[in-house]
């Protein structure tokens, strides 16, 4: 699917968020030690930085033809890695025992077995609070709309409650429409918030924000789809994490309650759909045409 | 201690922010149910909302002679309410069984008592979000320096790191300048960044705001001093928690290293210091008075 130069370009921008997110977390005073480590064996493992790669890319192509932006390409690089630090928090938090007791991430112990369960709890909470810092400090201008869109989407209302609805739908009878109110917060809010985020930053005009977003809300159920397929299909070995967990713990998805084929189908829509109202929205060129083929890589997944 | 009239506006204000803190929880669309209970089990329970009220009434006595003012005052009791939120989110945290373990907090069964672990977790990490969703919101010209104020107290090198210095040093020799480590981190900071938010959003000038801050750190170090000889002296049914838990969980505590003596006339060395600075800091008047009236009262406590 990828092509050799887009395989060159999404390692190249992963290594600059890498480099960014390891001069973060080490640039902040004061962090006792063990709480550093805890955070950064999270956050600076091997991982797809999807999130911040959204981001940069939709900041990119909303910026081809401008001469000046609220911010510069350094600052959006720094809250690229703070939506990272948001969705490293999350999965740090799901991993405790209390939630989907999982011991395996990113081919990597999960943190609560490399350290222990209260330190986990609070190198996802400070992961959490920095994010936020870094927003406000780096955003410029936007740093009020974007501390507001960033906050609503991993919040009560958005990731966090869409966890909420998971772990009480788990071993319960679902609907299809359940499963998708759950996916669309648990993991769309904040993919289509890293979209949105980088239209904002780029000065992005209100309707073209608006398009980004319900672009990355479809993208984000895609993407989620392609995850619950891959947790039948694929290897822990392949995926990095324990596979079969869905099954094992009885989780709302739809491929248990469609089956496979069906599951598959709708997520082939959700990812068209999601592809199309990306590629109307943003100004024709090399940087949206990076970023479509890259929202196509969400849901034409191999791990 | 406190004077009738003290106690009725103390009282007052206490409501107002009671009410606030209800309609800031009630009027945040698409939280389900069982996340929006328990975060409103914790949140609306009794408590003594000193963080908002420090806020307030810095704001007060700021803003005492100026004609305009960054914020106005219903949006300053707005923010006042998101700190409350992230004093109960560390509260539902730190009470988790993998880290105090605690089962009773302000005369109520703690969240993952009443509810879940799980639903704890989340709750705790969905209080984070919102408040800093609200001061994003209702920060107007001073948001962004508002989230990285607040972000800054409550974060890896804030009260999350002052919670792991305190889990670290459990059961472990300590010395007096660990717990005084210690008590910044998990308590002073938060209770400073409250009254510098409320400098910052009255648009008190940067002088003015690090005073206060000075004042805050003091009082917090002293707040929390006196609230470690209060686990000594007091009853569980006087404290709404379960008291002597410091002893049992071997807890860093200045009474543990110095003795009774010598930690109350620490307690009120900090006191009077953070008190005489707070009094510098302000254009003097009632509103002023007021706050250093209260500022007394965070460390000679009966509660």
């Amino acid at each position: 699917m990828a092509t050799p130069e887009l395989k060159a370009e999404l390692t190249r921008e992963r290594r600059g968020v890498d480099r960014t997110l390891r001069r973060l977390l080490r640039s902040e005073k004061g962090i006792p030690d063990r709480l550093r480590q805890a955070m950064g064996h999270s956050l600076l493992g091997p991982g797809k930085r999807l999130r911040p790669l959204l981001l940069l890319w939709t900041f990119d192509a909303v910026t081809a033809r401008r001469r000046t932006t609220p911010v510069d390409r350094d600052q959006a690089v720094e809250i690229a890695g703070a939506l990272e630090m948001l969705h490293c928090y999350s999965l740090i938090h799901d991993d405790l025992p209390a939630m989907d007791d999982d011991v395996l991430r990113r081919g990597l112990p999960t943190c609560h077995v490399a350290f222990d369960e209260a330190t986990a709890i609070l190198a996802g909470d400070g992961l959490q609070a920095l994010a936020f810092a870094i927003c406000a400090r780096r955003g410029g201008s936007k740093a009020a709309a974007l501390v507001e869109l960033v906050a609503a989407a991993v919040g009560p209302a958005g990731m966090v409650g869409g966890q909420q609805l998971d772990l009480d739908a788990e071993g319960t009878a679902v609907t299809a429409a359940t499963v998708a109110r759950i996916h669309r917060g648990k993991t769309a809010r904040l993919l289509a918030a890293s979209l949105t985020a980088g239209a904002l930053l780029g000065g992005g005009r209100p309707e073209v924000l608006k398009r980004v977003h319900d672009a990355g809300m479809d993208l984000g159920l895609a993407f989620q789809g392609a995850d619950d397929l891959l947790d039948i299909t694929a290897t822990t070995a392949q995926l990095g994490k324990s596979a079969g967990k869905d099954q094992e713990s009885d989780k709302a998805t739809w491929v248990k309650i469609e089956g496979l084929a069906k599951a598959r189908a709708r997520t082939r829509r959700y990812g068209r759909r999601g592809l199309a109202t990306l590629d109307e929205a943003l100004p024709p060129g090399a940087a949206a045409g990076r970023l479509v083929a890259l929202a196509g890589m969400m849901w034409n997944r191999d791990r």
